[in-house]
């Protein structure tokens, strides 16, 4: 991948009649802000670009503008195809065959595990976000004028990909490009409440449900807490909505290891370790199957909650002591 | 106030020989970590710079570098005295009388209710922090090298204001020197991890004390939380420690109004109304004595707590129904 690869995508979108802009399956800011970005820019110039779609907006980003782009049905036959945030071509889905039925194929992304067959492809691993290609595009090789609405699209893409400029993806780049999307004047405050601050019913109940059963050990260094089936069943949980509860207890004030057990199946937990300094929490996980990172590392169990929760204490208990 | 007074500050540091930096009482990220930032600079440069304290350095903010700049016990007297990011002069406590002995009194702030006296006053309410202030100051005025732990303070004190450069006072600017700062190779993470992600034992009791309170009227469009009395007083809980826990309500999927009542005494209500889109809560505070703006209100009111929400429900659906 060169940065002449972007250039030659940037020449063949500025020829087109007709482009179908794919993002990936569970669309997410990043995927889909940028796919309406290139779209309202490429429509203002004479170009009929379509985002390609086969599943809701999610109520996060109904804000977005340029959501009169999206297509749900598509033309049968596009000129050009362009794959977008999107490192594994099956996650276009049933869209596959407009991608390999398009004269020309393009892919923009910027995932290091990228396997995408194109004709062009440009894959930038240091972006934070496919917005902030599609943005250095637009810009430096299409010189077309971003708009408000188009800006918005990319600010969006951008503190989805960083949690909010959090991530350590985060370079000076990206708070560059944030500055020069933000001087358009987009409410960038909502975008953020919009991304950010939003929650589900499902959600609010399984925080209350994590809080509720958090427990400490070894003088407030460990904290446990889990989620019975019956709670994620009552609710109809999705992954989303689990995601990031073992934080709480991470976060917490002289916590050093935290324990999120989700009972998946009756009897079936999945279990989440985070540690903040010291603890190396893969060698705890290895211990029961497991395995994943210093700081975060996950296992499966099956028994008894109570059982699950004693032994792991104890291996955590090894590791709390191995540092005093 | 005009730029000039920002240089004639930067010449009277430049030359200072001691110098007593004094942030404000109840020190947050931007006051603590700009005096830090400041102090750094100037003590690199053969003058010594004290950071002057009355408390403890908040939990939140015990990584940031520079720490052992910071003095209790100040020497008598200082060539020089600044005020930082303070408005209110009597915020300055006991280091009043330092500020006063001084021969020469500056002061940097950034409220747009600043009347503190000096020497020499810098204001600019454009400024989303006075972080941003100093760090314009130390490289345009001062010629002094911004080292990773300047950058580090000056990064936090940003982030702080801001809230992580999600709130409105943030401009292309604050983005800009942000992205500066972390080309020192800053470890911007672990700063945003400690000030926003840290969770007091008392902040998680009270947020799942809310939580198991929350009650949805009108096909969800209120949301109705609150604290008693006794779960304050059992946690002896902080004016912020129980900040923001009107959003929850705000946050959650559908909801248009969210009320929040804090049992401050027994039987003494603390209400806070919150909307997202077309209510106006100030309106329905009126009613109840109290007032704000049109998104954020508050009342105060005594009573039974079934009541005082009967009252309010009562209220908030008239408002509602204007809308429909």
């Amino acid at each position: 991948m060169s940065e002449q690869d972007l250039k030659n995508i940037a020449n063949v979108l500025s020829m087109a009649q007709s482009v179908a802009i794919m993002p990936h399956l569970n669309v997410d800011g990043d995927a889909l802000g940028t796919s309406l970005a290139l779209a309202l820019a490429l429509n203002s110039c004479h170009c009929q670009a379509d985002v390609l779609l086969e599943e809701e907006v999610p109520a996060m980003l109904d804000f977005l503008p340029g959501q009169e782009l999206i297509k749900k049905a598509p033309k049968d036959r596009y000129q050009v195809a362009l794959n977008i945030d999107n490192g594994d071509i099956t996650r276009l889905g049933g869209r596959l065959e407009v991608y390999n039925n398009a004269e020309v194929r393009l892919s923009i992304d910027h995932h290091a595990t990228n396997k995408v067959e194109a004709d062009i492809s440009f894959v930038d691993t240091k972006a934070a976000a496919t917005g902030e290609i599609v943005y250095r595009m637009l810009t430096q090789y299409m010189g077309l004028p971003v708009t408000q609405d188009i800006a918005l699209c990319l600010y969006t893409a951008i503190i989805t990909d960083t949690g909010g400029f959090r991530f350590s993806n985060t370079t000076p780049v990206t708070m560059e490009i944030a500055g020069e999307l933000m001087k358009t004047g987009i409410d960038f405050t909502n975008a953020n409440k919009m991304v950010f601050d939003r929650i589900s019913y499902a959600k609010l109940f399984l925080m209350k449900q994590t809080m509720n059963s958090l427990m400490l050990f070894f003088n407030g260094k460990l904290a446990v807490s889990y989620l019975r089936w019956s709670d994620l069943a009552s609710f109809n949980a999705k992954l989303e909505d689990t995601e990031g509860l073992v934080n709480i207890g991470r976060n917490l004030e002289g916590v050093e290891v935290s324990l999120f057990l989700k009972e998946e199946k009756p009897g079936s937990f999945k279990g989440s370790l985070r540690s903040n300094q010291y603890v190396d929490v893969a060698k705890v996980a290895e211990r029961f199957g497991g395995g994943g990172h210093m700081r975060a590392a996950g296992f499966t169990a099956e028994g008894d909650l109570e059982d699950i929760v004693r032994a792991l204490a104890d291996a955590i208990r090894a590791s709390l002591a191995g540092e005093a």
